[in-house]
């Protein structure tokens, strides 16, 4: 397997990259050192010593020099004691042998090129040959506990990268280099779109009055593009009994994500990590007959997670999730119009987007493993029904999507838009999921044509998803240079002297002001080269420069922030060109 | 003093229950008698004895009856002891006799038409000359813990009502079956406006798809308002670590109503009680300079505050209070234009509703106490200034306004909106408060023309308020009949026979739809007259009937809620007639 051989290849480097740590600072600890994604990395204890970049040059200096004497793996196996005197000044080492003794595994030494170390095994076999020393780097330095457990010691782990060729590694210096670029955390402060207090902590972001237009926007568009399909908004607090997910069974499922709230009482209280059995709260308030339905809620708020600390990110992860959910309830038998229309939403918005194209996106069809049918709950005959529907919607409207096995929720099946990015990452963007499970859990009902009380059908679903991970996918996706629609600031007006073009440039503005479109006047006092770089940095689709000819003749140049120019155009003009 | 006098004799038709009720259940425990707001009541223990409505008749005729008897109080000193011995087996009363003893005061007994009891005094001197027997009635029964206190014996407590004549009695009685008749929890209801779920728990509103919109109108009401303000929407999490409230002073100061949040680490967390401090964080985001204020952040967003579970009711008093909330933050100078928009805008809204009519308001101005200027924290001159700022304000807007010395917060004076609704009760609605102590607390600056730094002024404003609290006041001053701009539902299309009419009705809908109306189609097969009392318990503001003739001349009558009729309209004038 190529993928084997190439994580092999990385192990082998992590322990090329210990012998030359050794070399250098013989007193080092070294401690565990597996292959990762795109390399690998090392942990050592080097006691009082600080590593610098200098360092790590020095080092994989020594990597590439020792790298030609590395020709074969040898292999033996040791007794605990043997390999216990072996690391007799090495306390990490030593947990791990008193673990393998104790599980009555094997404990096996490799050696290569002079070097020896504990492992487990699963390295090139030939290592001069088979790895190419312009093909792996050291990259750089972090700190690690001991076992990942931060009540044990901080270790210095020193991070590889590795591919087969030197090509795949500048391609994969490129792509963190592009990805560097458009870090959304860089690009949302330049455009000054949210930040972080650390009073308030971290993944509790807080979004300028510009992050919370592109916010508006985005919400605004989706409920343009919904409306016809009769979603009704409603309103949720954010807190609620535990009851309500001791019922719904979230309780459990969440565990620790979940952040518990204490009042002056005894109740407890949670803060909601999900929207939906909220929801179902409103649908059980009043009798329901088949004719209500389907009923259709949808609610843009935000609910929170406690992500661990070490796993939060800008606005990729986040305690506080701003979705913009709905749920739909509904007999089987409006499943499929329901799901259409739900699709129809999804393709409108993110072709707004100019994110369905090229291949761009496809389409997960999660259905029941086939060998495991048991662990399903719901009818038989309504997941068959719903799977083949989820699945003929797919092809009629022409998606490209896939057939997952066994990825289906216990409660039911679900489609998933997978997007892929300008730089070729992939994110989960729109979701419908159909559920059998809740309604059921809260008994909820309706009277059908017949008399007969039934459960309807529930389905989630998202077009945007979590506000917070969209912005930052379309912030790194467009390098915060967003579609105009989405635009805080869409055109940017630049007299280019105060005195001389100011008041026109003014009235310019408040034209533009009052026909809808979000301007911004560049008139401080500084120079004209520095204003419009300053606009460049904004990213804002056009600019307005207003000299004497603009003043003069009335006409202006819209230059698009790819340097395109809109010549001779009467702000009429402009605001068609700015809608359009 | 004529309350004082009120009080007494309400204090007095407590002893004469206690006396009715012993005559008929000798058993029974008397613990404590108040007079209150309205009336009085009194606290029994009745073993396993439960009184009825019956009961009550029972007993206030008997009071009736003894009142003639009651000519004058008398009152003696006595002995712990003698006390104890007379109270022997009322561990109730023994309780308060031990704690005056301990306190070292008097033990008084009073007596008057042959009743005696513990008592502090303060009676009317001739119950049966001063008090008329038609002025008070006894008017339901409560259960109460001994001393407010839910880990003692549950108690039975008599409320009584009385007044100094019949007449105020009668019109006491008339407000109560008026404010019955337009609870905001009964009309809620019918309305479908909001709902609460057991699983969720009390004091948390889930809003249904009208009431979100109603909700969504206010809003979108005071933004259009506002919009040439320059308010700015920002967006915050509702939760932050407990560092911020400590750096503000909220933690100490809302002590049990700040609900605690417990994620899976140490870091304490709450749910915000108000928005200012997060808002101070957005502002400190960037360097200001004196160019960029005012500074005006708005957002309505949902609050956290856990009130007493028996001071929660409806939407009146909630533990998720969602709030228009606004800060601005500006430069003293900036004070007053600041304060004048906001009063415009408080104007505006409340004139949108009908609400400033008539007396219908006053404004509080609350500035420091003359006598103990010391408490407040600011500069003197800041503090002279804005008060002098806020009272010309009042005077040139022509406000109906008040000093009201002292009751200025320690930070800044204030202005608040008083309006008294449709049955004379007062509610504190818009409010703007300026705030010298925030900014500082966080630090806040910005660069001053002088190239100093200083501190901003912070003004709070709020226009509808609490959302929960301004539809409670809304929907009991409207009694559900909202103006037509806020209403849900503002016309209703009824055709007489779904047959004959249901199609040219179903043309009327869709076009009063596109006219962007809000309109409902009454198509169900019921007849004419239920439909008709469907809407009018909906209150909705216009009804057209569909028969033979509006299809024929396809000219329509609009009847309004209170049988206003608007006869031979075109389509095009019901939607003139609707939006004006």
């Amino acid at each position: 397997m190529e993928n084997e051989k190439l994580s092999h290849k990385r192990h082998t480097l992590a322990h090329l990259l210990a012998q030359a740590v050794l070399e250098h600072y013989p007193s080092a600890l070294p401690t565990l050192g597996p292959a990762v994604e795109n390399g690998f990395y090392y942990d050592f204890d080097f006691g009082a010593e600080k590593l610098t970049d200098e360092d790590l040059k020095k080092i994989q200096k020594s990597m590439k020099k020792n790298l030609n004497k590395w020709t074969e793996f040898s292999h033996r196996v040791v007794s605990a004691q043997e390999a216990k005197d072996f690391y007799k000044n090495n306390p990490y080492k030593l947990e791990l042998i008193e673990e393998i003794a104790n599980k009555g595994e094997d404990i096996t030494f490799y050696s290569c090129g002079g070097f020896e170390d504990l492992c487990r095994g699963g390295h090139s076999e030939n290592p001069s040959k088979e790895i190419s020393g312009d093909a792996f780097k050291l990259s750089h330095i972090a700190g690690a506990y001991w076992r990942g457990d931060e009540k044990n010691k901080m270790l210095t782990r020193i991070y590889g990268v590795a591919f087969e060729t030197a090509e795949d590694l500048k391609n994969y210096e490129d792509f963190l280099a592009e990805a560097k670029k458009r870090d959304h955390r860089k690009i949302g402060a330049e455009l000054d779109l949210f930040t972080f207090s650390d009073l308030v902590g971290p993944g509790l972001p807080l979004f300028t009055p510009k992050g919370t237009l592109v916010r508006d926007l985005v919400i605004e568009k989706i409920s343009k593009i919904q409306k016809k399909f009769g979603y009704q908004k409603v309103t949720i607090p954010h807190i609620t009994k535990a009851d309500l997910y001791k019922t719904s069974g979230h309780y459990e499922k969440y565990g620790e994500d979940l952040f518990k709230v204490k009042g002056r009482g005894e109740t407890e209280f949670c803060i909601k990590p999900m929207n939906c059995p909220h929801h179902t709260q409103i649908y059980a308030s009043q009798m329901r007959s088949y004719k209500d339905l389907p009923l259709r809620y949808v609610e843009t708020t935000t609910v929170y997670r406690d992500e661990q600390a070490g796993e939060l990110m800008g606005l990729s992860r986040v305690r506080a999730i701003s979705q913009d959910d709905g749920h739909i309830f509904c007999t089987p038998e409006q499943v499929e119009e329901e799901i259409k229309n739900i699709i129809y939403i999804i393709k409108e918005f993110y072709n707004s987007l100019g994110m369905l194209q090229d291949g761009r996106y496809w389409v997960s069809l999660s259905v029941r493993d086939p060998q495991n049918l048991d662990k399903y709950i719901g009818d038989e005959n309504i997941w068959n029904t719903a799977e083949k529907t989820l699945e003929e919607i797919c092809k009629n409207e022409g998606l490209n999507y896939k057939r997952v096995e066994g990825e289906a929720a216990f409660y039911g099946p679900k489609i998933d838009f997978q997007f892929k990015d300008a730089i070729g990452r992939e994110w989960q963007l729109g979701t419908a999921q159909l559920d059998f499970n809740m309604p059921k859990r809260f008994g909820l009902e309706y009277t059908d044509k017949d008399g007969q009380k039934k459960t309807p059908v529930m389905i989630h679903r998202a077009i945007a998803g979590s506000l917070e991970r969209f912005l930052s996918v379309a912030i790194e996706h467009f390098a915060g240079a967003f579609p105009v629609w989405m635009s805080p600031v869409q055109v940017a007006i630049v007299p280019v002297n105060a005195e001389a073009h100011g008041d026109y440039a003014r009235q310019v503005y408040e034209k533009l002001l009052e026909a809808d479109v979000r301007a911004e006047l560049y008139a401080e006092n500084e120079s004209l080269g520095k204003r419009v770089r300053q606009i460049k940095t904004q990213k804002i689709p056009f600019t307005l420069v207003i000299g004497d000819k603009e003043k003069d003749s009335d006409k202006l140049t819209a230059e698009g922030r790819n340097e395109e120019k809109h010549e001779n155009l009467s702000i009429e003009e402009i605001v068609k060109l700015i809608k359009s």
